[in-house]
């Protein structure tokens, strides 16, 4: 990931890329462009932490992209900002991070107006198919009674990783244990996108209700790096709901598994507003996962050092838009 | 469109409707109440300026819905501006002022940031459909080749002067002679929306090209006001196309009509991005226009009153949303 938005960042005509951060000792000190085997990163040095490439390359924006949880991502955001940097973070719980933990929300705040640099969490879902574009659409409505979205997207690209944590090929007994011992996820960043869209539409929210269940092969599914027979699992069936004065007004569903098309499911985005006006919208296929997250990340780079310090999430800041490409 | 505005204000909870402003005398001094036949706007008084409802009852922010052109909405803001109101207007060139009149947006930035005020043009469209909605699904590409978008809207509830700009019920000689005398218009706002666009992808736009062509009712058509028999006009297909390099890199494309499911077409609202990755959005049917304009002004208010000053389009200020509704 911290590739791909290295690459989409030297494309880019107002984003300079100065420096990449790496704990891998191998690589500090030596060419960004050798690592990527890219000339247009010849001279873009890799640091061992942020405090080097902000004394050493002068950055001003850190995009952090290897955490998903706000525990581990947290350490890695006081690092950068104690070196002066604004800093996007593309952890999940980071989306908005006051769902999961509302101190450590505050403790962002303070942080990054005391330093006088802005914190934002963005990523494709959460921080934009299933919160912002949600968000964006009830702007022009007049009243919205409930909020219905699913993202179907398809995991066959992604890595062993991605693999375990939706449980993709065990047995559906094994899925359950894995759910049980926290070895299966699903999708991460739930709570943080009905909060944002309650924080949004000005609704107090109770709790949110999630629900796991198997996507379960009915035949043989392929993804590039694993292949699950039928009866095997072929993914996550995530579901959230978010309750609003005891009744269930935000609806997010996101079935995660790999080869769809094996039987017969296409892939889109879907939003449906209940109120006045409705309002429904399809993107079909989905929107893609991994460039949208790296794009977004890097899109959102002069967006962030042009804001106001402080903790931001995508709906405190002007709309994403391209950032524009060098021509 | 004022009296909707003021319906939907009333239900906000985070908006307080202070004042109604009219040019008709016998209305000016009386209650909103009575003009709406609505309780809930007992005591909202109704001046004949926006500096009498300024000084009388302490509004903040004034919304100007009366004019589409720049020309006529100008002394317009200037009032609300001079009475040191923030301003939110519904005319379509207001949007992107720029696009028209630049001198004219660095006026309006000027007597804005004097008065420490906010300027914001929106609407549907302009505003919203054919410009904003398109900027923010470019936030997740990493490339953007061209923007195709295309909003196929049912004019049937409108009244006079919507059949009147758009040549309805004419013959299509008529239309050409109204075309060419200027009395038929099409949709007011293309420039504005190929101008936004442009300017937030870093596009440097050289022209835009419009063309306006009358749909031909084959069957009977029948809106609320007006019957078009087979072989009138029954709208009009308007397009425009921004050229940037010498390529055609935006076409905006909008077909205004009655009835158009006479004839077996739906309605939908279209987004095509060409680049990396490719997006395909559709909303079906098209968002509402009138509800959706008078929403999103609405909607706006308490953004333009955080904004900082000076002149603002959608795409700088935070996403749209849904200003809460009283429970």
């Amino acid at each position: 990931m911290g590739s791909l938005m290295a690459r989409i960042a030297l494309e880019k005509r107002d984003v300079e890329l100065v420096g990449a951060v790496s704990r891998r000792t191998h690589l500090q000190g030596t060419d960004l462009a050798d690592y990527l085997g890219e000339e247009a990163a010849r001279g873009v040095g890799i640091f061992p932490d942020f405090a080097c490439a902000q004394q050493q390359a002068g950055a001003h924006v850190a995009i952090a992209a290897a955490n998903s949880l706000l525990g581990d991502e947290i350490p890695v955001i006081e690092s950068a900002v104690a070196a002066g940097l604004n800093v996007i973070s593309i952890a999940e719980e980071m989306a908005f991070p006051a769902a999961s933990d509302p101190a450590a929300a505050l403790h962002l705040d303070e942080i990054a107006r005391d330093a006088g640099v802005t914190i934002l969490g963005t990523g494709i879902n959460p921080g934009f198919v299933l919160d912002l574009l949600i968000i964006v659409l009830t702007g022009v409505c007049r009243r919205v009674d409930s909020v219905y979205a699913e993202r179907v997207n398809d995991l066959s690209p992604y890595g062993g990783a991605v693999m375990t944590t939706q449980g993709i090929g065990l047995a559906p007994e094994e899925f359950d244990a894995g759910l049980a011992d926290g070895s299966v996820l699903g999708h991460i960043g739930f709570p943080q996108s009905v909060a944002m869209i309650a924080d949004a539409l000005g609704w107090e929210l109770e709790r949110v209700a999630q629900k796991r269940e198997p996507i379960v092969a009915v035949k043989e599914r392929r993804g590039a790096h694993v292949t699950v027979p039928a009866g095997k699992v072929a993914g996550c069936r995530h579901t959230a709901t978010g309750y609003v004065a005891g009744a269930p007004r935000i609806e997010l569903v996101h079935p995660q598994q790999i080869e769809p098309g094996a039987e017969g499911q296409p892939t889109w985005d879907l939003i449906r507003l209940r109120g006045e006006p409705d309002i429904e919208m399809r993107v079909a296929p989905e929107m893609a996962g991994g460039t949208g997250t790296a794009s977004i990340a890097v899109n959102m780079t002069p967006l962030v050092h042009a804001a106001p310090a402080g903790l931001a999430s995508m709906k405190d800041l002007p709309v994403p838009r391209l950032a524009a490409v060098r021509t």
